[in-house]
């Protein structure tokens, strides 16, 4: 088994500890006989396991009780129509754009109501977060939407937009469970748990009790949150294998210290690559410093042919998925929490080598 | 490792086969040199695997070219909006109600439009399916909906209602893949694949290409079939591990001889519990013969009290969640492809036991 440090964009890297266990109660979890893929969702078994997804989640995020925590199916792409469904009272929202992502949400929107677009860094490729002051924002807009942090791009919001009494909607499916944030400020955080969480086909709705119950009538049944706050997460069956993952990684996370310890690990691990950027005369990081992600960075070469020898050669040395999007381009190295220091480590030692022998 | 035989509904036994394999590669599949879980779903190692998923499943159920295959997300729950949402134009449909699956189904579907009740088994707790004619279909319903096995009541079809020109959709959540079908008599097949096909979080919808394309305009982007038949189910991030399960179910089902012979091996699974639930004094079946389910096997005793003294002894001895659901009540054996033979022999040697033992 000859493991390779994997910076893919999501589904993304797992840790390894977390692997092993699943791996050696594969066949048969604890004394039940079988594998939790075959475990009914009724049963006291699976119960346990979600519950105790359930509450290392409400730990590790300091989660309030007036908050539902829903297991859900769909990707963040469905939240991008659950949350209009949901929240739409005078079908007016501001949405701020700064990436592909806060597109198509905003897009999604928009055929159920108005959106109004806040602010969009659009005319920069997404290059950085736009200034956002708190008379952008409509008073009666039914909610305020972000994409926390961009995937694609790089970027992620370092302060919150002061949205008053409109409930702030977040997208975190690239930075939950990274660094520290106040849940409070949140009216919704949805999150696609492939990154950060959890193995695909698994979405995380974290979603303030008063949003829900309001449902516009055209609302799919399972895509109100009601359904799922209603039933614990088990109106229907849910991604059971998917949420024994999760638990397992934050298992794995809260054994670690926490999201203040992963936080710290994380701002270091981007410390090493952002560092090496700037110092170096052939790389370059694509987006604004202070707008810099701590997940996902993207930089570049000033040439195609220099970005794809270099995309190779570390694909040869055990560096893989680290072609950058085709809308940046360049390359893109995905530091999760689950991509060890070492990884990063050995990313930066072979830019170094690069540089050099290719000047 | 002490494995049970899992007569749960769903989700349900998977075959070992597919799981020791799941396991050996857990951590580095092939030489990727990572788990499946932590690949991108725009990688040529999971391209290949949906792909290998897609022909196996062609192949087994001789699916023709004017059908799309979609992996999608939600369970058969979210069918019963995607349904309606997707095949309306009149906005009138027919549904025959056997059971609480086709009864949500139809709720759902008439949330949206007029839907009549072609016929129900309900006065007789479902325990039959009632006799169709093709006059008692509507000429301009947009479609015929049924559930062609009925987890709960343990029913199935063994013939096809004779629907003229309507497209005929089927809930198979707990038939597909037990017995040969003919594909080209349905508009939409669609399934949840956690009973006979892979673990939870992975819904598999068989779609004749006509029906796509004229979703109505409420319908969610991730709800219209046009988006995943249009992206070869990646318009966002599939659940990748589940596709890659349903694969490896697949591939073991080839390699069986495929699904003429698997429902040989049903067939006679089935028939050795009936066979003995006709003999036994003790035991009894709970439908009618002619439309007994391959799958799920619902029995009684006539006391309450020695049905949980049989549930609670088997499972002392490793016949495992055959409680019945609460709308039947008494015992219920679901035995999907997977439950091996030995599964089912061992049950009706118990029952016999059971039964010399407290009469
Ligand atoms: C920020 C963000 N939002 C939404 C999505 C779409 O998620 P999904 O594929 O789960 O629908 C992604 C996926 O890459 C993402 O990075
Ligand atoms: C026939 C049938 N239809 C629908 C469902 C609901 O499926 P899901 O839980 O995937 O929404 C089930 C689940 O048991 C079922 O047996
Ligand atoms: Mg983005
Ligand atoms: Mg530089
Ligand atoms: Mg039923
Ligand atoms: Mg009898």
């Amino acid at each position: 088994m000859n493991r390779v440090y994997n910076f893919s964009a999501g589904p993304s890297c797992l840790p390894l500890e977390a692997l092993e266990k699943a791996q050696k109660e594969l066949i048969s979890y604890g004394s039940s006989g079988m594998s939790v893929m075959e475990m009914s969702h009724r049963s006291s078994d699976f119960q346990n396991i979600i519950d105790n997804c359930e509450a290392l989640l409400r730990k590790l995020l300091n989660i309030g009780d007036n908050y539902k925590v829903l297991f859900l199916q769909g990707g963040a792409s469905t939240q991008f129509a659950m949350v209009p469904l949901n929240l739409y009272k005078n079908k007016k929202t501001d949405y701020v754009l700064t990436g592909v992502w806060s597109k198509k949400a905003a897009k999604e929107a928009g055929r159920y109501g108005d959106v109004n677009v806040v602010a969009s860094s659009e005319d920069k490729t997404f290059s950085y977060i736009p200034e956002l002051s708190a008379d952008m924002f409509s008073k009666d807009a039914d909610y305020v939407h972000i994409t926390h942090n961009n995937t694609i791009y790089g970027t992620r919001y370092t302060t919150l937009p002061d949205v008053g009494n409109v409930p702030l909607v977040a997208d975190m499916s690239s930075s939950i469970l990274s660094q520290e944030i106040d849940v409070n400020k949140f009216g919704i955080i949805y999150a696609g748990a492939q990154k950060n969480m959890a193995p695909a086909g698994l979405t995380v709705a974290i979603v303030r009790e008063d949003l829900i119950g309001n449902a516009l009538d055209i609302t799919p049944t399972m895509l109100n949150y009601q359904t799922h706050a209603d039933n614990g997460s088990m109106f229907n069956t849910p991604p059971t294998f998917a949420i024994y993952m999760c638990s397992l990684v934050c298992e794995w996370l809260d054994k670690l210290g926490g999201i203040k310890e992963i936080q710290k690990v994380n701002e270091y691990k981007a410390g090493l690559l952002y560092d090496f950027l700037d110092s170096s005369s052939m790389f370059k990081g694509t987006v604004e410093k202070k707008d810099r992600s701590l997940m996902n960075v993207p930089f570049v070469t000033d040439s195609d042919e220099l970005n794809a020898k270099f995309i190779k050669e570390a694909k040869e040395n055990g560096l893989v998925n680290l072609k950058g999007h085709r809308s940046v381009g360049g390359m893109r190295a995905s530091i999760y929490n689950a991509m060890p220091v070492d990884g990063v480590k050995k990313l930066v030692e072979f830019m170094k080598k690069f540089e050099t022998e290719n000047k």
